[in-house]
């Protein structure tokens, strides 16, 4: 059998982590990593050909997908829509207000040159947005709810380390229990931000810098902090690196809805990631394997997983699988 | 536009909570209930039509797909055959072991006659199947575990009803919390059935019965008790009348795996349901809407719930869908 030929697109955490993953499925085989950097500047922990994004082009027919490993504010805006137009992409695109205009976008150009580019893969968007979606199709009505955290929030932390005075920072999103308590009952609450996380944050700060003022202006940053309850800390670098290079995260969605006479179902969808990246990556490479296959039967376009048959994720045996889990 | 006809098969608990619940999807149209019984006979909640299953060819044409709700011990197997063979339906089949061999044989005679049959729909085969299969494509060396109740299984329940002496009786399936625990803590343990649930019978006795030979005879029951801590009470009929006609159930179906180096993570998948029939009838309804579109699609013979793309269980708008929930 001819092994499905992967390249990544970028060379981050969760580039990394594919790379650490793919080689559990053996029905893969990892050819290429893409950098803007010096390809001869990275020491990666394979023995794969890295090359620089710019020779790309180089790559068509010796890549089925491309997986693209860069961020959602700066990079993937710009680099699926150019390679889209080369090879069948997977993306973790999650700027969610952004979504319908990139999924046009990346649509007409996948058509136009016969690729299927799935974007927005992960957990959220990716696994959380299909048990919004299968809670919604099953259950009308239905109320549902999605918590994050424990864990880091990679915008929130960046907003911090700008503020002057800053030399590093965490910030961990905490879901509130007698929140996500509420909802488990199906009391299907009204609830403000505030109320759903708190935010704790580890604050590295640099000489002669002053705490009061800066946990300041954290507390009353818009949009990131001014709405929730924040816990400010400062902490030294030492133990700063000693504790918090952790990338756990997780989260639960919650469903709730009716049938007959107001009996109450209740849906929880939840994950608890000792590596946020690992995970995530994971999720990419079994949607890699749907993507090529969908590619093959000419289902051509913008994908996202709502579009994806289950069986297309997995590597094993249909039949196999009808007889142990279904 | 036009509706999707549907028909159910079968007028018990399922057939009953689907003509409730499917007025409340706005793109189909209950046409027919096909019973065994004399018509007359069935006072259902619709004024929908109904009509003896012998008469069911006079409905090829008027039914987009027909809902099977009969039990999968001796109608499902017999009736699926037949009815595949003049329309699109979906069932729920659920004796695990038999599914591969009832696959086949729906498969082979749904293909030659250009229909689409979706077997083994509901929570358990269904969703549950479906929460083992992500688990499996994403997580490698995964240990998946599926934990039922608190409910009331039906097989358990006839069991106890077939011993003499014995006029009514409930069991209960009640998942045991230590061991949920330990697979919510990912450390993946070997479970025997006793530790993993318990038995709760209650039994109303027919007269001069004796309750120590009969609870005595429920433990040592093999295949259903033996192999349990099963707890027996005896009430009286009144109480039973009473307390035990709900119709509750749920689960659990947690997994974990460990990625890069040894970085673990759990998913769970847990249902509350306020009322088995009804929740497995909105499953049923929603599979129905993709087992049409399948079908529109020439995707022809047996089908799970691993083929079928998410979005095909959707009664919402995709664009739409990818603004609000992706």
């Amino acid at each position: 059998m001819n092994k499905i030929k992967i390249g990544i697109c970028g060379y981050g955490n969760l580039g990394r982590a594919i790379e650490s993953e793919i080689s559990k499925n053996d029905d893969m085989k990892l050819e290429v990593i893409f950098t803007r950097r010096d390809p001869e500047s990275i020491n990666n922990i394979s023995n794969t050909i890295v090359d620089n994004i710019s020779n790309a082009e180089k790559w068509v027919n010796k890549i089925d997908v491309l997986i693209m490993c860069g961020g959602s504010s700066t990079d993937l805006p710009v680099q699926v829509p150019e390679m889209c137009k080369l090879f069948n992409t997977v993306d973790s695109f999650d700027t969610h207000a952004k979504i319908p205009e990139y999924f046009e976008k990346v649509n007409n150009l996948a058509k136009n040159t016969k690729h299927t580019s799935t974007i927005s893969i992960g957990w959220d968007p990716g696994m959380f947005s299909l048990m919004r979606l299968y809670a919604n199709s099953i259950l009308h009505n239905n109320n549902t709810y999605t918590f994050w955290g424990k864990g880091v929030s990679q915008g929130h932390s960046d907003a911090i380390r700008r503020i002057a005075g800053v030399k590093d920072a965490k910030q961990y999103t905490i879901p509130i229990d007698s929140a996500i308590n509420k909802v488990r009952n199906g009391e299907n609450p009204e609830l403000t931000n505030r109320e759903k996380h708190k935010r704790i944050c580890f604050v590295v700060l640099k000489e002669n810098a002053d705490k009061k003022i800066i946990e300041q202006e954290i507390k009353t940053m818009p949009n990131y902090f001014a709405d929730y309850d924040t816990e400010v800390n400062f902490i030294s670098e030492e133990e700063f690196k000693k504790n918090h290079n952790g990338m756990e995260h997780g989260g639960f969605v919650i469903s709730s809805g009716t049938t007959g006479n107001g009996n109450k179902h209740i849906i929880e969808y939840s994950l608890k990631l000792g590596s946020n990246p690992e995970f995530t990556g994971s999720v990419l490479i079994a949607v890699a394997r749907a993507t090529f296959r969908m590619h093959n039967e000419g289902l051509y376009g913008a994908k996202t997983i709502f579009d994806i048959p289950p069986i297309y994720m997995s590597n094993s045996d249909y039949k196999e699988l009808i007889k142990s889990i279904l």
